[in-house]
């Protein structure tokens, strides 16, 4: 059961912890800041002059190395660290909330937290699987940005039987936020997510790796546009991807027959089907 | 021989005509007005009322549908019509061209409109090829921008035993204009431009098309720009393609490669393959 007494009448949140606090992290802090949403907000990280820098840069009120302290004292925990370390994050601080207290995250991959999460929580503290669709390849919470949010896809991904109280508190979390939030299980999260999102990492980075030196200067917006996200950080990456990879490997297998057709329409000469094949991806694309 | 009385001391043209007044042709027409560098500008191309329309606009001086009778009066023609049309082009216009006139184009790729515009000549009349790094997936010559080729590289191509005023005449021209010209076979040109523009517009077609539409709520950033090519005309760059077709399957195979990299170190679950090869992707990218 969720304790009401965490939150007040209007449904801010007594004391929320963020734990990773960069560009996600850091931007929850400052739309959480600049919309009044919780009475006060810990930043939990490794590094504590950086946790110090955020906290002088106003974007949160308190900072601890300890996550097991800050989980005490917490009535709302987000988790904004690389994918894989949002369960060993969750196991931490699972021992130490109180009960009532209800957890989420921020991670790109869902199934393998959910799952993992569902088995290291006592009674009474809850976790609810979260993605808001929003980033940028910067890092770091002095690119921290108050509406990075606003207007954006959340996905949250309660699994059966979910406490549902817990679901609607994170589900308000976000929408307080800005998101638009949608509902539905891990595994067809991680399956739209690697179509929209881990195919075209990877696709993007092996293109940029093509690229040789001496023909640096001959790239024009086209290759800088379709290369943007192999700027990514590779570590965040490749434990997204390998969090994912049953899903990633099925996406790239659709990716890999579009690629053949045009390619077999190029070997060929045949300016009908390449025609209709770039007019496909055309018209894909005009719609976004 | 070239003429040197078709352009005068300062080095401006007497008559430029510009064969398609698209995007390329119209920002080309903006940019020479701008600049000053030439006193007259014919537009030519097949349909009257849009020329008119980019006469009104003052981006053209006179406007005519029928090329034989523009090329009589040039000193200079540049084609920018699609790649596949611009062969034909040089073709009509050179049985008219009067001794000393300079043809360039804009042309996506080099080796087949060098190889047959060098077969269409009479004597006293040149042909080089160009490229100017610059573009975008808009249309027309409502978005002409006199500032598209600032500080882009243009390619010229010019073929063995060119003459060599008239490259010097192609140089000053994209010169004037205000791109960093480079000059190179047009083999080598065809080969690099598979590489930087060719295989990543295919690949973007490929990715928009396996996007399914019950998808398309959760894309973000991450696939807008990585297929944001995509959005370019089928037409145009089937055509593209079927002129590059050797050094566009050689950069698909080399694609290919480093994808298969890929997926086998996220197949085999190798953490430490996956970083080194995402990373590389990184470091090539972050150089541009």
């Amino acid at each position: 059961m969720s304790q009401p007494s965490s939150t007040n009448q209007s449904g801010k949140i007594e004391t929320l912890t963020i734990v990773g606090v960069g560009l996600i992290g850091g931007s929850i802090a400052a739309a959480v800041k600049q919309r009044g949403l919780a009475r006060r907000i810990i930043g939990v990280g490794r590094n504590l002059k950086r946790l110090q820098a955020a906290q002088q840069a106003g974007l949160i009120d308190d900072c601890r190395v300890d996550l097991k302290e800050a989980a005490g004292d917490s009535d709302f925990i987000v988790f904004c660290t690389p994918v894989d370390r949002i369960v060993p994050g969750i196991r931490e601080a699972a021992a130490h909330c109180r009960p009532g207290t209800v957890m989420t995250d921020g991670g790109s991959t869902k199934q393998r937290i959910c799952d993992e999460a569902a088995t290291a929580l006592p009674a009474g503290v809850h976790f609810v699987g979260s993605h808001p669709l929003a980033g940028s390849e910067k890092q770091g919470h002095a690119h921290a940005d108050a509406e990075l949010f606003a207007g954006r896809v959340c996905v949250i991904t309660p699994h059966k039987g979910a406490d549902k109280d817990a679901v609607a508190r994170v589900n308000a979390f976000w929408e307080g936020l800005g998101c638009d939030v949608r509902e539905m299980s891990p595994q067809l999260h991680d399956e739209i997510l690697a179509e929209t999102s881990h195919v075209p990492h990877l696709i993007a980075s092996a293109l940029a790796a093509t690229l040789r030196d001496d023909n640096r200067p001959y790239t024009a917006g086209g290759f800088r546009d379709t290369t943007r996200i192999a700027a990514g950080d590779e570590q965040l990456w490749a434990a997204i991807f390998l969090s994912n990879r049953e899903a990633l490997l099925a996406g790239l297998d659709r990716f890999e027959e579009q690629l053949s057709n045009l390619r077999e329409a190029v070997a060929a000469g045949n300016v009908e089907q390449l025609r209709e094949l770039l007019g496909r991806g055309r018209a894909n694309r005009s719609h976004l």
